[in-house]
């Protein structure tokens, strides 16, 4: 059940739709709240027992007690756990102690603040930056499992995006392949040393001066033969888009955007200019429906040459200053020379220039029009992301309404599921940021968004072959698997490490030897609104060790995993809240199979091993691998079974292009006879 | 069996002599040297099963491998996996596989890179940045285990520090208590909360202007009433002293240091010129006899008004900025106004500013005068928190002959453990940072330094009061247990957390119950150059899944403690390589007593108990509580035993104040027949 409330001070205006929910849900009167409105904030007295899971993109635990999160899209890609907001802004909790089971989403695109336990370790406090000025929309659902309230916040905000099937295989990508001949040389050692792939990711540096929707033509000359050529390897090209605009005279992307007062407005009424890749630029006016449009409109360019996916980046949107104050700045730079610095004046100097980018009186500086009328942006900030990957997919809608196009996002609010995955941002090459990984993956799934996953190896920072290694064998169970890194850090595609290609070779046949069963379970949890990465506690909610785990992850309903993510360490405990059998991966072959009982046991994981529990009486369907999705044999995958009676297993299977996705025939009911273990 | 090698390039000046060694070693030759000389490092091919200990303060795990370690004396708070380098420099590593356990220590004040795996997995690579114009020591020991190659360095360089015994009580500070009446408060607030208290840390406000050795006398007006009213409530306070002094005419330090040339100079012989705390500073040439007798003997100053301890800090040394470069920067900074920032641009600029701090090149633009001749500052650089802290040391020798006085540092060097301890640094609120102090301890422990802790609660950020406890609860065992924070965070005395301030009392009352048995296993560590925290590798070498444990220690030789470091956890999984018996504190209180069998266990560990597992056959003295040291009952301490035949315990105690350590009297046998339990 769903209730809605509307809340905010007396005389709020109404709320900024955000268009998260998709269903009606009449309003309730707020006397049948069960948070408490004081002090401007929503509170809760939380029992020492209570998981409060969600928050979908956020630092910290599957459980998120204990600290202050502020649901602001930011980008911030030396995260940690010190850090209140990442790109996404999930407004989604759910309180879960014994029976009372509860969903709480705040539906309003301003600032955020959860405090769940920081202040005090028993106390929740939400609040809502805008709520004095502005409404917005509180929903309470309750069911009698965590499962079934996530499931009932999920029927309200409507079926995640659906990606083709080849977004599943293995990608690789790197802030930049600088030309075509790099890309075409990163696929054809993928493809000598045996290594799949699916996909290569192009960075800024394929356009001109990092101008959306632009060719460097120096760099990619042939860019449309070179689309051509890739696909014959069963290659796609996957371009990067970025939330900005270059101001640049004569470039027809900014002098439209111009011409039809697209762009965002400063207080007077001009066209806002920040600094981001290019330098001086304007952001598209996501907000507004003709700007949107408009926008949505440019990615034809790309799709014409054969593009078949996108990602959509610096969409906080990030600043990395904005004119005004970058002109402010150097001129109170000049107040600091010829003085005694001292801790004082001299911090205050640094953090000057320190403070500059994503600033919040930037936020506050400049305006959409929504509806017809002017919203300060801070206002509507975590709706900028949202809004231009929907531009993008309304877009997808119209020009080719038959086919799944690749789409996924840096930043994002609850509604955008609909329309994109969201990759887990700029991350680094550490192994905290693994655990990070394995942790946010429940938590984006309870909101919404299935297709996702971090940058493999970490983003920023110089890996090592034990992480890369130990990062990929999490990322095997990942809808999208991409291993991605930053310019300037050490190189990390899979022959990148000598004597190490086969191994990484192995583990990325894994991958596509499990392609059947993670593409009917995403297809599964897409189409019933369901999760395929669950914490232990969804599925044994009276098991107190299950419910405190936040290192190991079912996925989908035949199987759970538990990663190594501690370097040195040469296997780990495993909780298994019942029995079930182990199938130990060396590459993609199983080398041994054991039942565990019900208990802690500590496994041997070396590099380069997976292991996978199979619950009892479930199957397991493992196809024979590939070196690229459409190479798998998805219509008679072998079967793993553990346990004397069970399940048949629903398997679900389409043609990965189109998007009939509801027709019946797409499950089959495979049993273990087939079994080939 | 040690050897030591004279390396570096034919024709390298004579190494600088760090006093690290005080052992006299002949030299071996070169060619029984088991590392490889290779493109100008030393290389070994480490096999799958090696465990690389060492390294001191350094980040990532007990085991080094996998990362690339440099040496380098470094003010960097903000540090997290992926830091090469933090405030000690403690070129130690212990290669252990099988019977094959070596050490090795390069004797080196300069840069020394330790490649543990990180270009290779396979490979170790440890290069010497000066190697080519200046020779150095290489020191290489073999033993039977680990733990009797640790003895044989240690052994080499000398008995390690030992303190007062007050000072393994618990000590309170923050960055600042700003008054005599903030802090008499805060002594009120333990005392009238029956939390126990021996010592409050006065940060860099108790000066005036941040002048080493001065008083702010509007603050502190009756410093010297308020030392020996302290001293009556048996409290201790423990002022900062830093390593730069302020410029400034008329300060009789600053002017005694520039007419006596006691200065470090710049390239024209004037006195280099650096920015810290106060502005404008000059550092005292630690590296000069003359010098640095001058600064040891101004401690006088506090010594004479009742003080008895000291921390030493800003000895990296830290420098915000050089005099110099600030000009420069200030200048290039003109050159960006006005342009289009693009993202190069726009990050050199903000580079320009970020990295004005602890820059190379003011390290290398500054000299020392060393034996009477000039050496360039980033030649000697890791020797500067080391000789400051000698400085100190030598004077209290002079001084104070007969009293232990509290000393020590944030920079060291190996060597410098015989004059002081080390805090870890400058840390954050992050439960990583509790798990680095962890795996910190018996590192430190290999290279000397034992009397250490980090700042409990962590330094900067903000503390949640369950990340409090749990550091709290694993900061009872460490010689240092000093809660500190940094200006601008949230409070964390014990007392801040509504609720439970009982809890927090229990933690430390339970620390003064085990002083007896943590000063008996310091001092005998001290005494008998063995470490007091040790892997659990080193006790069963054998047992692989010991070998890998980094998340559990013993500590002295009796017990064991697993501590919980991750956030919302109700307990933890614990590995017994034996059976122990498991006492289970809550409070101060035991709870209960079950004896585990060898394996793994879950154990439950709600916030406020502490679970320390007891080796069979061994004995834990254990004393009633008390509010500060001096009122344990050392000398009838009462006994908890596991096993039908325990060994007896030698009980090491002696006044805590003088410095008759070796006399035989200090040892007794304790007895199972003791047993309280």
């Amino acid at each position: 059940m769903v209730k809605r409330y509307r809340l905010g001070s007396a005389g709020a205006k109404e709320p900024v739709k955000t268009e998260a929910v998709i269903a009606d849900i009449p309003e309730s009167g707020s006397g049948s709240l069960f948070l408490t409105q004081k002090n401007g904030a929503l509170e809760y007295e939380m029992p020492d027992d209570m998981i409060v899971y969600g928050l979908g993109e956020q630092t910290r635990g599957i459980n998120k007690r204990g600290w202050k999160y502020v649901s602001n899209c930011s980008d911030d890609p030396n995260h940690n756990e010190g850090t209140q907001s990442l790109y996404g802004a999930h407004n989604f909790l759910l309180l879960s102690a014994g029976d009372f089971n509860v969903g709480v989403f705040i539906d309003t695109p301003a600032k955020v603040t959860f405090d769940v336990g920081y202040t005090r370790y028993g106390l929740l406090r939400i609040t809502v930056a805008d709520a004095e000025e502005t409404a917005y929309d509180l929903y309470v659902m309750e069911a009698e499992s965590p499962s079934e309230t996530v499931r009932e916040f999920r029927r309200i905000i409507g079926r995640s995006y659906i990606p083709p099937r080849w977004a599943f295989g293995y990608g690789q990508s790197r802030w930049s392949y600088d030309s075509a001949e790099e890309v075409r040389e990163v696929v054809r050692r993928h493809r000598e040393a045996r290594l799949p792939l699916d996909c290569v990711y192009l960075d800024i540096d394929y356009m001109e001066r990092y101008k959306d929707f632009t060719i460097n033509r120096e760099t990619f000359a042939d860019f449309e033969q070179l689309v051509s050529d890739m696909e014959k390897e069963h290659i796609h090209l996957a371009p990067i888009i970025d939330g900005g605009v270059k101001v640049e005279d004569g470039y027809d992307v900014y002098e439209e955007g111009r011409a039809n007062g697209y762009f965002c407005k400063d207080e007077n009424g001009g066209d806002f200019i920040v600094g981001v890749w290019p330098g001086r630029c304007c952001f598209p006016d996501m907000l507004d429906d003709d700007a949107r449009r408009w926008f949505g409109r440019k990615y034809k360019i790309l799709l014409d040459k054969g593009i078949e996916g996108f990602w959509n980046d610096m969409n906080e949107p990030a600043i990395f200053y904005s004119e005004k104050r970058l002109k402010e700045v150097f001129g109170e730079i000049d107040a600091y020379k010829g003085r005694n610095l001292d801790v004082d004046s001299f911090f205050a100097f640094k953090d000057l220039v320190g403070s500059i980018s994503n600033s919040e009186k930037d936020y506050a500086s400049f305006y959409h029009t929504y509806r017809g009328k002017r919203i300060r942006h801070d206002k509507i900030h975590n709706l900028f992301g949202y809004y231009m990957t929907r531009s993008a997919a309304e877009a997808f809608e119209e020009l080719a309404p038959e086919k799944r196009i690749l789409l996924f996002s840096r930043a994002s609010y609850i509604g955008m599921h609909r329309y994109g995955g969201v990759w887990q941002g700029d991350n680094i090459s550490w192994w905290s940021h693994l655990l990070m990984n394995i942790k946010m993956m429940p938590s984006l799934n309870m909101c919404g968004f299935l297709y996702t996953g971090a940058d493999l190896g970490g983003f920023g920072g110089d890996v090592t072959e034990d992480l890369l290694i130990r990062w990929l064998s999490f990322g095997v169970f990942t809808p999208l698997m991409r291993n991605h890194s930053a310019r300037g850090t050490r190189r990390q595609e899979a022959y990148c490490f000598a004597g190490r290609t086969e191994l990484f070779g192995g583990i990325l046949r894994l991958r596509y030897r499990l392609l059947p069963y993670l593409y009917s379970e995403y297809m599964k949890a897409a189409l019933q609104d369901g999760m395929m990465f669950l914490p232990l506690g969804f599925v044994w909610p009276e098991d107190e060790i299950a419910r405190r785990t936040e290192d190991q992850l079912l996925v989908g309903e035949s199987i759970m995993v538990a990663p190594v993510y501690e370097q040195n360490a040469d296997g780990r405990v495993v909780y298994l809240p019942e029995d079930m059998k182990m199938l130990r991966f060396c590459g993609a072959d199983i080398v041994e199979e054991k039942v565990y009982e019900k208990g802690h046991v500590y496994i041997r994981m070396p590099l380069g091993d997976v292991c996978i529990f199979l619950r009892r009486n479930r199957l397991l369907p493992l196809a024979d691998s590939a070196e690229y999705t459409e190479a798998v044999d998805y219509r008679r995958p072998g079967i793993y079974a553990y346990g004397d009676a069970p399940e048949p297993y629903a398997y679900y299977m389409d043609d990965g292009r189109t998007k009939e996705y509801d027709c019946g025939r797409h499950i089959v009911y495979l049993t273990a006879d087939r079994e080939n273990a």
